[in-house]
């Protein structure tokens, strides 16, 4: 069976997680105290991050290279499209997401509040926490204008792009850090997803020391 | 004809910047001071960030993205091969040098050294100088390790993989930060990448107030 090496509130293990369930491969879950760099740790991934993924006698590191490799291992159903004008659009959003949501809110709202608490690390800089609580504003929107032109995030059919998305927004909303009355089709969205039987590990996930609201694991939010 | 935004020592456009010339792709380049984010920019791209690739009626941006669509729609010649493991290599190697590089070396030397003088944003911070000098050593060695066993960096055929390496350290290479001496392996390998048609324009590149050393743009440095 696969492993996964992965931390529950990471969006890039999310990710990973999504795409292995929606795949239906089944996969053994270890979490990964990666911030302890232990030897056995760096010999899996140089890099020192998690998701690791066991599988097949490999070891992959990279939450996106995983996710191409998956998608082309295991191409059903399909989470990248095979024209390249609308692979160019899903890997824009994914990128997007990963990098640029990923510095602005993701790192000034979960690493500040969780991660430093878990790490060690001291206490949430509030400078960073108002800054990101003002930047998830705007991605909300952007997100909102693009789901009124599609019916999901990159096309007219759900992406590696959706599942990018919804890991970094599940994981704040674990946190109570997302506004779903913000938009009504960005709710309708995230409830396409959240129903999905491959959200369902992802709903269960427990972090010692930070209990998830009520909403956070219902359907009907 | 394309055209692209970029900066002349941003290894992300240096990346885009190969893979056209490697793909005889003509493009106009046009500077941007993307740090001074005017609306027309935004209004091209978003994110904010440069590289934006204006080709055949399409506005691109995000590096690999944009690398991923010219290869499928322009492939010849292929940098990105066709078995499954082996594109997980090569994008493997590319999130390695565009992430972990860029974290711990690009951005400590180059964005220290250049950028903050350029954006007008002070002096180089000289704690994240140290750090990057003594990170890119291991950097190195993980390249010259990775080269003692294949040809190229991902394996035995040139891929996206190397561009990607070598438009980070030939940014680094033009303020005189990489120690060609440390590895035989991975001097012949920049020696082989440098010599390409595709590597002119880039080591023509010239900045204003940073005037690139003698053996910067010298076949046999």
């Amino acid at each position: 069976m696969a492993r996964l090496y992965h931390v529950p509130l990471s969006p890039f293990c999310r990710k990973v997680r999504l795409t292995l369930a929606e795949k239906k491969i089944e996969c053994e879950l270890v979490e990964e105290r990666y911030w302890e760099q232990s030897p056995d740790f760096l010999r899996r991934n140089p890099a020192g991050k998690v998701p690791v993924l066991k599988i097949d006698g490999k070891t992959l590191a990279e939450s996106t290279p995983i996710c191409e490799w998956l998608d082309e291992t295991h191409p059903e159903p399909a989470l990248i499209p095979q024209e390249p004008d609308a692979r160019y659009e899903v890997r824009r959003l994914v990128a997007w997401f990963d990098d640029k949501f990923h510095n602005e809110v993701t790192s000034k709202l979960l690493y500040e509040r969780v991660n430093k608490k878990m790490m060690k690390q001291g206490f949430p800089d509030s400078g960073n926490v108002k800054s990101g609580a003002r930047a998830i504003k705007y991605h909300l929107d952007y997100m909102a204008w693009l789901l009124d032109r599609r019916r999901w995030l990159a096309g007219d059919v759900m992406t590696l792009a959706d599942f990018t998305a919804a890991a970094h927004l599940s994981a704040l909303d674990y946190i109570s850090d997302v506004d779903w009355n913000r938009s009504d089709v960005l709710k309708d969205w995230y409830a396409k997803i959240k129903s999905r039987p491959a959200f369902r590990s992802i709903l269960a996930d427990q972090v010692p020391g930070f209990p998830p609201p009520a909403h956070y694991a219902d359907l009907d939010f």
